[in-house]
C-alpha cells in the first residue's frame, strides 16, 4: 500500500528550516510529486513551493497530506488537527513522519475510518514481517553502508537510482527510513522493527526480482557505531548486496552521539562490511566510496578523494558535487 | 521488579515432556526456587516435582506461577484460565513464557489488577530502553557468543555463574531470553525489543557494577546467522565484554533454521567477534570454548575438545560434562 502522490507538503508552524529538513530532502528528490506546501501562522520553514490551503489542495488534485516536519514537545497542537481533519474531510490521505503515531489521535483516527482514507504512520511498521531466510534470491542489489550514522547514506542511494535510470538501468530505491519512505512512497523504517525481524523486513523490502533488476537500499547506522550496529547488520544481511557504496563525511571529531568514540578508517570499514556480507552473498564486494565534502573547498574536495583513490584503489566521490556515475561503472 | 520465588511450575496439558522445555530448563538450573508442580488431567511432561493444586502451593508459601509451557495452536485454553484465575485470588503472582501476553487476556489482567498481583509476560519488553551510550562502564563482564542459534549458551552462561559464584566471586547471570528470565527472576528478551534500542536494553540488563563484579551474560543467536546476526551483535556491543566463550555444538548438518548455510570455523567466529567486540571494548577476548558434545561418546569428546585445544590455543570443555571450571581459571 504506497502512498498516493502528488503531496502537499505540511510544515505546520516549523519554527525554522531545519524543523522542515524531512519535507526539504522529499521535496529536493522528488520535485515532480511535491506540489504544493501548506503552512500555518508563524511557520517559518519555506520550500519554496506554491503555498495552498487544504481546499486548493484537493481541487488542485493532490492526493497526500505529507508531514516531514517535526512538532515541538511531541504534541500535535489543535491548530494542525484542525487542519489535517479537514485534509480528510476532503479526500486526502495522511502520511506523517511524527513519532506520535496519527493512528493514536482519535478524532483523526475515526474520521479517517470513516471516511475510508489512509493514514500512514511512516516511522511505525504497520505489518509484521517473517524471520530472514537468507536464500539466494534472483535480482541485484547495492547497499549503502557508513563509517557512522548521517554520513550520506540515503542521498548516495538516491543518486545512484537516479544514475541507474538516466542510463536505463532496471533499478528501484528501497527506503528504510521516513525520509526515504516518503520518496520511495513505501519502505519500511527498519529500526523501529522488533529486532528478531530486522533482517526479515529487508528481505520483503527487497524481494526476488528480475536477474538485471537493481533495488537500491538505503542503509542505516554504521556496524562500528556502539548504538545502532545490530540495525546495520540485519540490514546487510537481509539485503544479502552483490555491491556496497562505502559512504563517510569529510571531517568529523566522533562518532554522532558518541563522544568517546572516533570514526573507524575507510579501510577498515571496508574490511569489516565485506566481510560479514559476504555470510549471505559470497560476491559481495565494497565498488566505491562516496564521501559528504560540503565542509571543503573545491579544491581540498579533490585531493582528498583522489588521496583515498590512491589508498583504496576504488573510485572515491561526493555524489552531492559529482553525481553517482563513477559508482555506477564501477558495477561492470 | 523481580518474579518473585518460590516458583510453582505450571506444566498445564503438556502433550509431552518437549512442550515444558522452559520448565524443564528452570527446574533444573533453580531447584531451590522450584518446589512444586501444577498439573491438568492429561498432562504427560514431568519435572519430577511434587505435584500441588492452587490450593496447597498458595498455603505453602509458593509466590508465583510460572507457565514454562508451549501452549498449542497458541490459544490458551479455558481449563487454563480457571487456575491461573484461582492462582490470582489465592494471591500468587503468575511469569508466562507464552507468545500470547496474560496482559491481554481481559479476565486475568482485570483480576490481576483488581486485586494488585504481578502479570510477567517474559516474551515481552514491559519497558522502554535508551539508544546506548557505548561509554565504559565500571565492572567485568563475560558473554556467551556462539558459532549458531542453541548451541549452549545459556547453558554455558549459567555454568559459568555457578562456578564463579562457589569461587567466592561477585557475579551475576544476565538473562536474555524467555528461560533465562524465569531462571534469573529478572531480564529482557532482547530479541523481542525495537531495533534501535538492542544494545541500550544490554546496557541497561548490565549496568555499570562494582570493579571486581561480573556479569555474566547469556548470548543470543550468531553473528553468522542470516536471520538473527542484528541481535548477536547488538548484545555484543551493548554487553562491552571482556570475556567472550564461544559456544558450539560438535555435530551440526547447517545453520538452526537454514538449510543453505554450514557453520562457520570456531576459529572464524572466534576473530570475527573479537574484531566486533573491540569496537567497544579494546580488551574483549574470546578465554574459551565451551561446546555441546552430547552426540559423542566420552572417549569422542575427548579427543575433538583436545583437537580443539591443540588449533585453538584455547581451553575447550564441555560446561555439561566437565562445569566451567577451566574457563573461569582462563580469566586469569
Amino acid at each position: 500500500m504506497a502512498i498516493e502522490h502528488p503531496y502537499l507538503m505540511f510544515l505546520g508552524d516549523a519554527p525554522d528550516q531545519l524543523a522542515a529538513k524531512v519535507a526539504d530532502g522529499v521535496a529536493k528528490w522528488r520535485p515532480e510529486w511535491c506540489l504544493a506546501q501548506f503552512r500555518l501562522d508563524g511557520c517559518k520553514a519555506d520550500l519554496g513551493l506554491q503555498d495552498m490551503t487544504m481546499e486548493e489542495a484537493a481541487a488542485a488534485g493532490l492526493k497526500t497530506v505529507v508531514i516531514g516536519v517535526a512538532n515541538r514537545g511531541g504534541v500535535i497542537p489543535d491548530s494542525w488537527k484542525e487542519s489535517l481533519l479537514k485534509a480528510l474531510d476532503l479526500g486526502m490521505d495522511i502520511a506523517s513522519g511524527l513519532h506520535n503515531r496519527l493512528v493514536d489521535i482519535p478524532e483523526i483516527k475515526e474520521k479517517a475510518d470513516a471516511l475510508g482514507r489512509q493514514l500512514f504512520d511512516v516511522r511505525h511498521p504497520s505489518r509484521g514481517f517473517d524471520v530472514a531466510k537468507g536464500s539466494k534470491r534472483p535480482g541485484k542489489r547495492i547497499l549503502a553502508v557508513g563509517t557512522d550514522c548521517s554520513v550520506g547514506k540515503m542521498f548516495t542511494a538516491l543518486a545512484v537510482e537516479r544514475e541507474m535510470k538516466a542510463r536505463g538501468m532496471n533499478a528501484d530505491f528501497r527506503a528504510t527510513g521516513q525520509t526515504g519512505i516518503f520518496i520511495a512512497g513505501d519502505g519500511v523504517s527498519v529500526d523501529a522493527v522488533v529486532a528478531d525481524f530486522i533482517s526479515g523486513a529487508t528481505e520483503w523490502l527487497s524481494p526476488a526480482n528480475d536477474d538485471d533488476h537493481w533495488d537500491v537500499v538505503e542503509g542505516q547506522g554504521s556496524l562500528f557505531h556502539a548504538s545502532f550496529a545490530g540495525v546495520s547488520l540485519g540490514l546487510l544481511h537481509g539485503s544479502q548486496p552483490d555491491a556496497l557504496v562505502m559512504c563517510h563525511v569529510a571531517k568529523r571529531d566522533h562518532m554522532r552521539g558518541l563522544p568517546d568514540f572516533q570514526l573507524p578508517s575507510i579501510q577498515e570499514c571496508i574490511e569489516v562490511n565485506e566481510r560479514m556480507g559476504r555470510m549471505v552473498n559470497p560476491d559481495c564486494r565494497v565498488i566505491g566510496i562516496s564521501v559528504n565534502t560540503s565542509m571543503l573547498d573545491d579544491a581540498e574536495a579533490d585531493e582528498y578523494l583522489q588521496k583515498l583513490e590512491a589508498e583504496t584503489g576504488l573510485p572515491a566521490v561526493d555524489a552531492f558535487r559529482h553525481g553517482a556515475g563513477r559508482l555506477v561503472d564501477a558495477l561492470g
